[in-house]
């Protein structure tokens, strides 16, 4: 697994060699075929069990941070004999799990693994050790750590030990599973999905979509995912916030904004389960503090000193929860059309016509116009989620 | 082909059946199946050749108003010996191509019909004469005629003349094709589909997505199968308005809504080829005439007048454009929030944020909020295309 913190002595460095096809374990595969055919074969298996890591990685989606996702599989002799993820920070890391559950089946086997295999002592040992120990034939990675400064140390020190490594199977997959680790990594701001519902005639409406908040609707699944939640101090008064209860999970975060002392009136109102997961910044010093909730004030409100400091916390990902705005959201929003703080953009469209009395607009005087990229659409229980970058 | 126009004597009448299932031609397909496959494998045959009727009606989209888009099949010993569409107001029907193209395949075969063969004589002679006299042996409807006064006429003809008779096959899709054609018949008015295009935080835009005006691009789409399009004076002001140069094409026309006689003063910017094709709605008397356009004055102006009066004209579909909004598209809307005349909603979803500098809202004030039936989402050229229906 990745790190940031690392700087190993440079061990006999050789070039990472992105495409090193028809390796042993899947030559066997076609033996009769012409070259190209088997290259086609072997590149189709790596992309598959990838495909598996990624997905391994993802059972522990919202229990990772500050670490990756991350998912190990381990193949002998075309057989799938060892699996692992990471589950949560401070536990074994994907490549060690996987490696126990081959046993003694790793030797000579190929190692899937969709992150860049640390190579420093931190809570674990390093993974690159464990391969080695374990000889494995072949390493295949999904794409190098993250931070510039310490990539590739991983994959030097399992090619310095005579393991075949290949990177970049299924990389851009890889990279979405860690976008949000990926930005914290390279930026040290939390990554903020700006989420929103709105009415097919393009109104903001509180109201979320049929089944939303059932388990894997996709509400529920957003707040399964994210490390934290900016909300207002508004909506913390008005709403039932959901708590997750999930075995393990200690997210999300709500994150209250709260300007001006007034606002602060409202958050006794949060019930104890919620104090405990929430914390408040306030941009003025506060006299009335609420019951035990954590208050951080600010010298100022906006969306990038708020993304620093959630990243100092630990936090990778945090979703701005647009419902009804107060003044506070707007200056926050503001920040985002200015400054692009903000690196998704997910709305949910309800099947359903609104009139305008009394509702906001998803817009603001300030800031400009920009492009979202690689726009996504799906149905999830009757409403359409449309998903963008900025 | 249907019509609203006519009372036949009532003849022999016998029941509908709704499924007459393994008749001749589709019995030898599954001869050593049990019944229960056999029926399967012959309803599913009917819905295929249905299907392939409701194809070829669609070619004559957008030149058969104030009739019906309706496609024909023959099929004899499993074989399609005819094909036929209509293809325009005035000229023969579905049956009657595709009659000629079989020619004395016709007899004993099969005959797939979207629409109820009318029973009648118009400009043309009654399809059902043509289908007795070419002695078909059974006849399969895809949706009785949408006018409830002559609705099964024209099957109670061909049952009185010994051939059989299925109907309801693969309807709800000939009831889609047919939407408008079915909606103005039985209320009198246009059917209504409000157009819009929203950034990803709701707001309107004048913009078209990428790609929309070329040809297959939605809008185009659009604008080659809708008999109509209402716009505001400001808008025919100030855009290119596309022209279909289409042969056969003699739509869509314009429906200019200018309210004031100021609104009058931006007409005269239309191109020649525009003039013909448009026509003023003005709520008071007109002085200064622009010159070549026909120009109608109403007593008032609101969506249920107009649409009515589109009717009367032979437009069955009509498309509200909704992009910049004037003071009388406001009015417009606000009837539909209101009446709910508009009877479907495409909004085109860009993949762009906007921010709201001097931009409108696809909202008003009055009326209520409603919900939107059977929302559907695909990808046109990077945009998402959302439709419901009212």
């Amino acid at each position: 697994m990745a790190s940031s913190m690392v700087s190993r002595p440079h061990l006999a460095p050789r070039p990472v060699r992105a495409a090193t096809l028809a390796s042993p374990p899947f030559a066997r595969l076609a033996t009769a075929a012409h070259g190209g055919v088997r290259c086609k074969a072997a590149a189709d298996l790596d992309a598959h069990y990838m495909r598996r890591c990624v997905e391994l990685a993802r059972k522990a989606a919202g229990h990772t941070s500050p670490n990756p996702m991350v998912g190990c599989v381990i193949v002998r002799d075309g057989r799938v004999v060892g699996e692992g993820f990471h589950p949560k920070a401070g536990q074994p890391h994907a490549e060690v799990f996987a490696l126990r559950d081959a046993g003694d089946l790793a030797e000579n086997a190929t190692a899937y693994v969709s992150l860049e295999p640390c190579n420093h002592y931190g809570r674990t040992p390093p993974c690159t050790e464990a391969l080695i120990n374990a000889k494995v034939k072949e390493v295949v990675v999904g794409m190098t750590d993250p931070n510039p400064i310490v990539a590739s140390k991983g994959i030097e020190k399992l090619q310095g030990a005579g393991i075949d490594v290949k990177v970049g199977v299924e990389e851009s997959l890889c990279r979405r599973l860690n976008e949000a680790y990926i930005h914290r990594m390279l930026t040290g701001k939390a990554f903020a999905t700006l989420r929103a519902t709105l009415s097919m005639n393009g109104i903001v409406t509180n109201q979320i979509g049929t089944g939303a908040d059932q388990s894997g609707g996709y509400y529920s699944q957003l707040m399964k995912e994210y490390d934290g939640v900016i909300i207002t101090s508004d909506l913390a008064k008005m709403s039932t916030l959901p708590i997750s209860h999930e075995a393990g999970a200690n997210q999300p975060l709500y994150i209250i904004i709260a300007q001006g002392e007034s606002s602060l009136l409202h958050i006794p109102s949060l019930s104890e389960e919620h104090v405990s997961k929430a914390i408040v910044l306030s941009d003025s010093p506060v006299t009335v503090k609420p019951a035990g909730v954590e208050v951080a004030v600010l010298r100022q409100i906006d969306l990038e000193s708020v993304l620093q400091l959630l990243a100092q916390r630990g936090l990778c990902s945090v979703l701005v929860d647009f419902r009804e705005a107060g003044e506070s959201f707007a200056a926050l929003l503001n920040d985002f059309q200015e400054d692009k703080q903000v690196q998704k953009v997910v709305v949910e469209v309800l099947p359903v016509w609104l009139a305008s009395e009394g509702r906001s607009n998803l817009a603001f005087g300030g800031g400009q116009s920009f492009p979202l990229k690689n726009l996504e659409h799906r149905e999830v229980n009757g409403s359409v989620l449309l998903e963008g970058y900025v």
